[in-house]
């Protein structure tokens, strides 16, 4: 496990709301026996099948229901390990469930029944790195930082930063087509990813998309291919677009009375024209925790944080802007120096806390046309003191995208009842965002935890037209089976 | 048709190398009932079956293979109009191709023996502008421009902005997945198009997408139909993302001895981490061309221009840097006023020339790694030679995407053994972008006249895969058949 991960830790108590295992785990003895041929074919240092990997492995982030897990656990090295895994679990008809870090928060990479997980966190070589091109290539297991902290020295970087960057893998990003912090100025994933190397269902070795900046031949299968979380085949490598590394940046922090201020605040840098690199949110509750957690003092500043980023050569022209518009719309000001912008921007990414969600705590991941940011905190207040449940929210606010937590105290008596008002609330929460035209989820993925509300979002034709996509790239069913839609 | 679109002037003589039609056209008395069906039902007003309009709709710019075409052309006004002729066609497995102003450069919308023609320029309403969430819904017909003009009042923009920007509407810039000058800096058609209406195959209307800035609900359904060129449904309606108009708008025109030099130059401005909005080539050719055009005096600077445009609020300080650079790499450099600006992109975008290609003159779209423009523009320029045919080159430097334009005169002795050499260049022009990792088309899309070359770029396998997303959409094929892949 990379350094810097969250250990698991998933409380027993399973979780009343999580989907229905998509379907009955195979045989035992088909399965011993596959298990048997993928070491006699990988050799044993790259299948385990002892417990204690099982139980990590087949686990993310997010709400995990207990004893659904992979019969064994295959650690790739290379595309050909790919392909064999792929090709053995077709013939014994065993799902594949394809993970990285397993930083996800949605179950995306969360084991199925009977399945066998595909780490691919050992394939890990970043390939190649053309500077004049602005391109790299890399295998999926490569993590977030590692891969800027190679394109660094060129003046370049890769733009998509979730918060788990620091141990998560760009394969992971890429099933997931994951957001972050800087997506506000340079998109998600999907706009960092020119080409993918897929194995498919069949064990098949395809290439989607490009080298170049630009290409339209045919469907999208690349696009589509990214946020498919390991649905529709396998990413064993992946050919990105690498940006400019900001020759300045410059961090506002403005501190508010109240948090419907602050997303006030939102708006008025968007009437300013200013397109910050990182524009979030933080409200008390956030505030409080991240004091708690990491020592420091914010409260002290304010009940509200709209922490604002500007980068490149218009950064100070920008931040002398944003200071202005945000001082009028009521926020105490402050530019921050280097150091001290580095740590509120490290205190930010981190306010998440640590560990996996369970059935006493659910991190949410709502997107809201921008205009309702201020509104949808309302709600999310209303319904959090409804249900007699705590309530923090951070959000990605330049892209209207919230991270409502919601927990009550597993210690407490009346857990059950506590965790049917969890419940509640997380349901409320989601049907608001999409009264408000908004999504269930904006950059976590459906996974299997969010699997219950997508008929809200999606019509069943909608849904249907998925499925006869899945049909057509597995017609088994074996990759990932029961996700994504 | 709208005002300032070129006249289509198509010649007689047909295209050894355009792609066979697809399928056998349906008999006529069936389509006679259909067109019956389809006055009747819509009215007159509607559906138009003179041959003088069927001609002009059967068509894009394109070179088009005489005697292909519609047997009616229905103006759509409404979505129940889109959907009842997608019924009625469907019912008499009548192929229906959807097009906007017909300005795409590939064949995408033009006719298929026998077929419908779709138009949707009727549709043009700009159903909402929401400043606070940067987000405009449009129905097809409406010209880019148009949503400009609308936009700007609220000080935003919408940034993909193809040469046809003037006449062009979204719908068929979303069919293309249509780039331009400013996805340089902003991204093309793609990233700006959050949701759609879309008619599918048996008339349904459903919703992809989202009203906000992020989503990752399910498969990508958006990015699928974006540039799908209307092979999996109809767009009838987009929700689109606005950007910030620019504060400050300079640009930089950088004169050079040679076309080399001048690629050269955009490299230098990548290493100075300068993202101009606008960076184009234009060769002595295209410079000749724009100047006898258009009674400009450009070859008088320099044998080679590269046109640099910068915007917001750093627009300034990375002007300088681009100058200084520039200037460094060999250029006669110079900061225009605003109209002497305005008059060089003007001059810039429309150095295609006027009027549909034809097989005396084909624009070639490939696209390649940045590193790799100086010599792609070296190896077209000895095909060119060795071929005997003319040549000039403008391009997207910034994304590594040309538009090199073979022609040869038609009315010299011997037309029909240049037509042949002029394909010959266009092959080989081709085959050489693959060899250095680039694409058959970086905007313009495969639509049927680049169908001849996807092979080269895509596996058999990868080809199968989008088949098999056709069949999902469009079981019976109806919808623009043969085209995209």
């Amino acid at each position: 496990m990379t350094a810097g991960r969250p250990a698991s830790s998933v409380p027993a108590a399973s979780r009343a709301a999580a989907p229905a295992p998509p379907a009955a785990p195979p045989a035992p003895t088909r399965a011993a026996e596959l298990v048997e041929g993928l070491v006699a074919h990988l050799g044993p240092a790259k299948v385990a099948t002892d417990q204690a990997t099982i139980t990590v492995q087949s686990r993310d982030q997010s709400p995990h229901r207990e004893g659904i897990e992979a019969v064994a656990v295959v650690f790739a090295e290379c595309v050909e390990d790919v392909q064999s895994t792929v090709r053995a679990c077709a013939a014994a008809k065993v799902p594949v469930v394809a993970r990285g870090a397993g930083s996800g928060l949605s179950g995306g990479a969360a084991a199925v029944p009977g399945c066998v997980v595909l780490n691919l966190e050992r394939m890990d070589r970043i390939v190649e790195i053309r500077p004049e091109d602005e391109v790299a290539v890399v295998e999926p297991g490569v993590v977030n930082a590692d891969l800027n902290a190679a394109a660094a020295p060129y003046g370049l970087m890769y733009a998509p930063d979730p918060a788990s960057y620091t141990f998560a893998t760009i394969g992971g990003n890429i099933a997931t087509n994951a957001g972050g912090l800087r997506c506000a100025k340079y998109g998600v994933t999907r706009e960092s990813v020119l080409g993918l190397d897929v194995v498919l269902a069949d064990g098949t070795l395809v290439r989607t998309g490009r080298s170049t900046f630009k290409g339209v031949a045919g469907y999208d299968l690349t696009g589509l291919m990214v946020g498919s979380e390991g649905t529709l085949g396998i990413v064993v490598g992946a050919t990105v677009r690498l940006r400019y590394l900001p020759v300045d940046v410059q961090t506002i922090a403005a501190f508010y009375p109240d948090f419907p201020s602050a997303a006030a605040g939102v708006l008025a840098v968007g009437r300013a024209r200013v397109q910050p690199s990182i524009m979030e949110l933080m409200d008390a509750g956030s505030i409080a925790d991240v004091d708690s957690l990491q020592g420091s003092d914010l409260a002290s500043r304010g009940s509200a944080l709209l922490l604002v980023q500007t980068d490149g050569y218009g950064a100070a022209a920008e931040a002398e802007v944003v200071r202005a518009v945000l001082a009028e719309s009521g926020a105490v000001v402050s530019a921050e120096d280097p150091e001290e912008a580095e740590r509120l921007v490290f205190l930010r990414r981190t306010s998440r806390g640590i560990g996996a969600d369970d059935a006493f705590r659910v991190g949410e991941d709502v997107a809201v046309p921008r205009s309702r940011l201020v509104e949808y905190a309302r709600e999310v207040e209303r319904i959090a003191a409804a249900q007699g449940v705590n309530l923090k929210i951070v959000a990605h606010a330049g892209d209207g995208n919230l991270h409502p937590s919601f927990w009550v105290d597993p210690a407490a008596p009346g857990a059950e009842e506590a965790v049917a008002r969890l419940d509640a609330a997380l349901d409320e929460s989601i049907e608001v965002a999409l009264t408000m035209g908004g999504t269930i989820t904006g950059e976590h993925g459906i996974g299997s935890f969010k699997l219950r509300w997508l008929p809200l979002e999606q019509s069943a034709r909608v849904r249907a037209l998925q499925q006869g996509i899945k049909d057509a790239f597995d017609p088994a069913g074996i990759l990932n089976p029961g996700k994504a839609f």
